[in-house]
């Protein structure tokens, strides 16, 4: 995972234009079922239209004496995102409503956008800043913001049931590695362990999109089979550090989605910090949104907005390590594991069934039982039909994960059988 | 209002009587649509009978020296409210048992009274009954217990639909001033500002009775249609003292009522104290009776029966203060105005509207937002038209008439809309 | 209690056998009504079959030198239960593996069976086992282990309706007391209780069965009756004791039963020990099985597998006590008062009644009421038919048994109506 972050980081990526493209491409090839969509400029998608394409060549500014003090090629945050062509003289006081940095990070480069406004601007570490002396600067940006296309990707792994699982992710944003690549490469990590399964319950819809616009643009198309199909959702973001968990619920809070991310949670990482929805800022904004309703949670790493290098330079690959994108990995492919067999089983006799003459239990009795034969013993006296698994492993208080070989011994034995229907 | 009460506080009010008749005068020259009405002593009302009408003219108690050691005349408290007429020499003995003083509060008169048992005495201050000695005197009782008509008072204040308000409260103590002038001044006041407002969503029931009786016999008048329309209802009652705020809850406790009471005295007056209907004492009891169940809820100052001057003649106009009566006023209208836009709002299209281009958003995106955009931004996340504005507030940790302006603005673009019918 | 207990205490008794046949013949003098029942051996039941009944005459284990180091005319502990007829020499090492001892009880004989796996074995006291010098061992065991039949007894009380209260206790375990005898012997003070009642408003039916295989019988036998009309349930076992109360909930854990156990013990053992549904361990763990479904709770003294003589010889009459009993006693009765009494009440007017003119009210108003009046106040406010005595009772906060008076005096006077179905 880090090292296809690492290929993917220097392109130069916005809510539109070569770079979407391009990254796409990349993912394209660890992933060839991936299908790429096109979507004109100025479509109507709900309450939006989708803008003009952008695509930046270069971008420079120059000081009065000549050099070159702020250029693109030293990195992809130092022009500000959707900036419009420009190349012409500018007084000093004019240049610092276009210049961006932050006094108390000041060998940080922000990260700045202006997608719906024409503007221009640059963004340099304070540092540098303080460098510049007053006079007449040159600026040139070299961009296009015509018609084109917004660009986004998809695929769909199907399973047993038609019972669906969201894992959306996004690609605009430039040179930055938790807020944004930790997530497409997480992405990519489990729809290969996905597709490798012999046997999937549940079907999974992979997606990739410009954050907000791209997302709103994915619903527009896709609205009426997503909110008949999906059963679980998690945003994938910011899931590449090594600090502590965090985890964001749907707008519901208490989804598939939210139970099965908290039971995790709560054994593997139970110093999580706990957000509520009032935190939200990715794209569970749109899922969850009234009239769209997904059941879709985030369980990240650092939060977005709630960790110093977020929105900087500093979000790079130092930051974003193999062993934090690891953790993450397990969390994730923990939660799935849980939802495969997350339904609804009752017992399927009155009273105890006999487990000692199935070898399922120890035929001289003294005091206590061990572990797993007490979860099994458990498990039977619980399934009542009344609520899934992810309820009966937290009224037992079994972690999921270990409980799901007892249970398909139970499912062999004919003591247990699922009630609910599967589709 | 300080100054209305103290124009009615001399008045010798009792459930029945020319002291209501009076009062509902000097009520009905502030508020001219006032209707009142008289219920014939014997009428049936549920299981009770309205009690003959009581009228005192005067009542003095004559020790053996000749000298009036007791006189109405100096305070309404002195008469045992409802006594029989009398006009004869007691024995020292005789007399202990028509006496009331309270010995750990030695200078204040205390207020008894005996309204369904026929019996006659006199309340004084402990200090003064020290001062008596043993002998016979001479009880000079005036008073007329005899068919009549007990008297009360309502108003409506129609508005734009049915749903209504009920704003009650009682007229039948003698000079006290929180107990209970306090409540009929703010009921004025309350009618007198819904009456000049341009515009009312909601329509609203005020009513002045004798406590108890009155309730009742008003409810057996008025059940039907106050059990079809009240949507809150509020007791007005002990709202002039200056200590910390009282909350009542209806019985029910998760009222409407309770809600946007609750919502703002977390806001105004966070360390009010919380009773249970446990300690109900007031009108509420008829109102949320079973059978009746309307939800009316009470916010208070200091609570009747929880203050050392209630019942005595030390609730008086130095303890209710101007300023006192403000703070329930504030309380008062703020709940009133929450209650005016209190209804389940949806947005009207799938995912977030584009706020930009209403100019409702900052165009460009740094970190954070400013209070009054995030809470635009929350209300929309959620107004899924499962909850009303209350609930919103709640959820999204706004204080509801901060955020009406916000809402309107909202309607105002059609972002929102109400989906609950009105009436 | 304790005289039956003593009584009682040198039975061998097992699943099976005569040992319970006697048993139940003594209870049966106690309780005339009580039925006697045989299951033949090999008889399904759900997914059991009734075992091999087990019969023992004679025990014995009898040192190299000649000399019996282990008889159960000593204790009835001796032999592992269910052991098959032996009557042979062994060689120490193998004779290891047929004895039983707990090295940290050093004086105490466990409790051991092998009732589904054929087997023999001894038990004995640490103490005892360490004199035993190696060499060939004689054992004798004289038992039989043959078709035969499986014995329980049960006795139904009827009320005046046909919801039903199910007492259940076993009567398996030979010469210990608390673990099990008192459970028994509770059963049989409660069903005198019971049947001296000039009038029962519920039925009951009262259980002694053998544990796990007698419960599932008595449920194949019995599951449709009791499904229908079992309305409370509780499991007698460990109620001998001076220590500790202890509730271990049905498996919904808001039944009836729970909120009646659960509301006397608050009241008359507040400190006792609240257990999960988890830590079952008798025949609740039959009756509360999906499929069963019976509301059984219990409430014990010191619980099953929590007590350190619990399944030992130290487990006998000088830790079951007359007052340990009679406390259980107590709490049962007080139990089943509620539930006598535990319909939905509804007042029958709106409004307050009128309390002065039936006598239930004080004529002369001041400050305050007394207990028992407030207690019928609250009771008439609150009685909306939405909730239970219990209910009503935990919102008034007043404790049911002291309510039932007030509560008939309501009844009586007309002011309070029941409004459920009685069947």
């Amino acid at each position: 995972m880090h090292r296809l972050a690492t290929e993917l980081f220097p392109i130069h990526r916005s809510l539109t234009g070569d770079g979407v493209r391009k990254t796409l491409e990349i993912l394209r090839r660890e992933l060839p079922a991936l299908r790429i969509h096109e979507v004109p400029s100025g479509t109507k998608c709900f309450d939006w239209d989708v803008p003009p394409e952008w695509n930046i060549h270069s971008a420079s500014l120059i000081a009065p004496d000549g050099q070159t003090v702020v250029d693109i090629k030293d990195h992809t945050l130092h022009v500000v995102g959707y900036s419009e062509p420009v190349d012409r003289e500018v007084e000093w006081d004019e240049l610092q409503e276009h210049l961006f940095s932050i006094p108390d990070q000041p060998t940080a480069i922000p990260y700045i956008t202006s997608y719906y406004r024409r503007f221009w601007g640059f963004c340099l570490s304070h540092d540098k800043r303080r460098t510049l002396r007053p006079g007449r600067y040159r600026v040139k940006i070299d961009s296009t913001l015509e018609a084109g296309a917004l660009t986004y990707a998809d695929l769909v792994l199907p399973g047993r049931t038609t019972k669906e699982v969201l894992l959306s992710t996004y690609v605009c944003h430039p040179s930055m590695a938790n807020n944004e690549l930790s997530g497409p490469v997480l992405a990519v990590a489990l729809a290969q362990w996905l597709a490798a399964q012999p046997q999937r319950e549940l079907s999974y819809r992979i997606v990739f999109v410009p954050e907000t616009i791209g997302a709103i643009a994915y619903l527009s198309r896709n609205l009426d089979a997503m909110k008949r199909h999906t059963y679980a959702g998690f945003q994938l973001t910011c899931v590449g550090d090594e600090r502590a968990y965090s985890y964001l619920p749907s707008r519901q809070g208490d989804s598939v989605s939210d139970r099965a991310a908290l039971h995790v949670l709560r054994r593997l990482a139970p110093d999580f910090v706990r957000y509520s929805f009032l935190d939200r800022g990715s794209d569970e904004r749109q899922y969850c949104s009234p009239g769209v309703d997904l059941p879709v949670a985030s369980v990240m790493r650092s939060k977005y907005a709630k960790y110093p290098e977020y929105h900087t330079s500093l979000d790079d690959l130092a930051f974003v390590t193999p062993r934090g994108l690891a953790g993450a990995y397990a969390v994730h492919t923990a939660i799935i594991r849980l939802l495969e067999s997350n339904r609804r089983y009752r017992v399927t006799t009155p009273c105890e069934p006999q487990l000692g003459k199935r070898g399922l239990y120890p035929s001289i009795t003294a005091k206590g039982l061990d572990g797993d034969v007490q979860a099994l013993n458990d498990l039977l006296a619980y399934a009542d039909g009344t609520c899934d698994l992810i309820g009966l492993c937290d009224k037992i208080g079994v972690f999921g994960p270990d409980l799901v070989p007892i249970l398909k011994k139970l499912l062999d034995a004919n003591l247990l059988e699922p009630i609910d229907s599967d589709s």
